[in-house]
């Protein structure tokens, strides 16, 4: 089996699943408790958020363990909006947001909510101009990916960083999901206010998320008991947490070695396929190498993704997370600013496990497609 | 090591962790993608589900599976009351509800919800008479307990499913937690609306809960992707999920005979401490042996906690939840009828497992307190 769907997830790494067992068995005490048990949990919990600050290389910064990147978007986003319910703000957003963040600006919207959705510019460009017209010192929340899921645009922070701390009431979220781990920031973690990241796409496990956010930021999403200060109650999962913690720490290591490896693969990929006429392939100006998005002119994305399965070959077509849902992935649709070929669309995501080999057996089985 | 915390949290059976850590090696794929690697991870999803469902007899019904019992209370009540926030109705729920139920109803009653909150009668019952006088057509939702997690108190859940039944409008939902696999219960899990659970209390692991509910409601809390119907979204927790299953499925084994093991034990203990004019034992008139709280006159829990602590036994101090909060639990506000008397409150809870000489143990060490 050959898999090119890293974007959707990972394959948990052996020692992260011992780890997550390890902790699991000798730690199952609840974390709130007072006896000493209770507090050596605590202790652990403690010590995984100083691994994720020291990681980050942020300071004066919370993290809150979820049950991954869904509920860390919902979270920030609702959380910090939470004060404004009965009085409702701007906030402003992307059309290329993962449903997780999308929905719920949708749902604040229905709210009162005064929304922005920012799109590209006529240069292919997140449009920045329209993100500083938009900004206002009513403005409560800018939440922007930093490398989208479907297409692997890169969307420029730093510049966006810049813009928005002109507006201290502003709140700035990244979904980092997709780029932590694989590109090396051009900006500093610790000048963004709420930043979402996912367990399993670190190689770590499902069920596990975080949200680091600014200290100062009074957050209020799940209702409950006191655990990680009232604001993600609920019985810590303190196995989770600790995984998460080293999930996020061993994506850190060797960064910049692995995307200079990736790009060479992805070029090797592009170079091979860019002259296909059957193939519409979806790069964007600042474009992630771990993904890239082909639309077939002629055929559905399932097809392909099915033919290709017969090979052994993995891909995915849009986000696994709508794979099955009716829509269409907004991204796509703005991108190749097109209703019907969304659709025709599948998405190889690499890693710098992805051989050569592996890539030519994917070139050839796509040229299959086309001569078909 | 002699625990006595059952309430707070249980220790992970062998075979489950197992269990977890083979399905987080085998089934890492993503749940919701379109490849076979996927599908056959979807179809163990919803064998999952259907273990749940014939597990707990009921039919028509959905299963989510949640983080966790918090979430599953939040999803529940948010998710029925969201279609009203605009048009804020009747919502009816104890004062003796765990956190995460009680301030939802705090936070919905905030965005103009109007919230009754039953207590206990003149002769300790739950005030059903109060119930029946509440409920009108314009009710859409009630949220009680089936046992209290501070003092162990069984409310009348049969009773109050003949009573919200005559409204057809109105929503049942019953925080199942304490009761589940340790009383058989009197009333049908089919006759409620939305049931919630928790897999760290039967034995599996923290991070896992479920919330089942009646297929005709619409619910509506977290928003993200297409994952468990777009109504629980976020990349599932295949592991976390069967480990959920199979842990409500074994729970659900000799329920009524572990129970009657528990009450002899529950009897003894009380027996040997019900004449100690130090302490006020907090009991129901309808309770469950599993728990007993315990309020010493003149002395902290905190400081009875550490104490029995350096004899090895380890109980709790009202929910472990809120062990840390500042304020005291309302169940035992209500309970003692005492602001001052809570913060004295120790409570012990017992399992099949537990044995007549750590019972010994624990009635000697409370009588040395006693003594001093």
């Amino acid at each position: 089996m050959i898999y090119f769907d890293y974007t959707a997830t990972t394959k948990p790494k052996d020692d992260l699943v011992k780890l997550h067992q390890k902790i699991t068995n000798e730690y199952w005490y609840n974390t709130e408790s007072l006896y000493a048990l209770g507090v050596k949990g605590n202790n652990l919990l403690q010590k995984s958020v100083n691994v994720i600050c020291d990681t980050l290389k942020v300071n004066h910064k919370k993290v809150l363990f979820t049950s991954g990147a869904t509920e860390a978007n919902n979270t920030a986003i609702y959380g910090v909006c939470h004060p404004y319910f009965s009085n409702p703000k701007q906030i402003i957003t992307t059309v290329f947001e993962h449903a997780s963040v999308l929905k719920v600006f949708k749902d604040l919207e229905k709210r009162g909510f005064k929304v922005t959705y920012l799109r590209y510019d006529d240069h292919g460009n997140l449009d920045l101009n329209a993100l500083a017209k938009a900004l206002t010192n009513e403005t409560i929340l800018v939440s922007i990916m930093w490398i989208n899921n479907i297409t692997g645009a890169v969307f420029p922070i730093k510049e966006i960083i810049n813009i928005v701390k002109k507006y201290p009431r502003c709140k700035l979220h990244v979904d980092a999901v997709q780029g932590f781990g694989k590109i090396v920031p051009d900006f500093a973690f610790n000048d963004l206010d709420l930043i979402t990241l996912s367990g399993h796409k670190l190689n770590g496990l499902k069920g596990t998320g975080a949200l680091i956010y600014n200290e100062r930021i009074n957050l209020c999403f799940m209702q409950g008991g006191h655990q990680q200060n009232g604001i993600r109650p609920g019985t810590v999962d303190l196995a989770g947490a600790v995984v998460m913690a080293k999930a996020i720490n061993l994506a850190s290591v060797d960064i910049q070695e692995k995307y200079l490896n990736v790009c060479q693969k992805y070029e090797y990929l592009v170079n091979a396929l860019k002259n296909e006429l059957y193939l519409i392939l979806n790069i964007n100006k600042h474009q992630s190498p771990y993904i890239l998005s082909i639309t077939f002119k002629q055929i559905k994305g399932e097809t392909v993704l099915h033919f290709l399965e017969n090979s052994g070959i993995i891909v995915g077509t849009g986000s696994a997370c709508n794979s099955k849902a009716k829509e269409q992935e907004n991204t796509l649709i703005y991108t190749l600013k097109d209703q019907n070929l969304p659709i025709n669309t599948i998405r190889i995501s690499l890693s710098d496990e992805t051989t050569f080999e592996e890539l030519d057996l994917l070139i050839t089985k796509i040229k299959e497609i086309g001569t078909k």
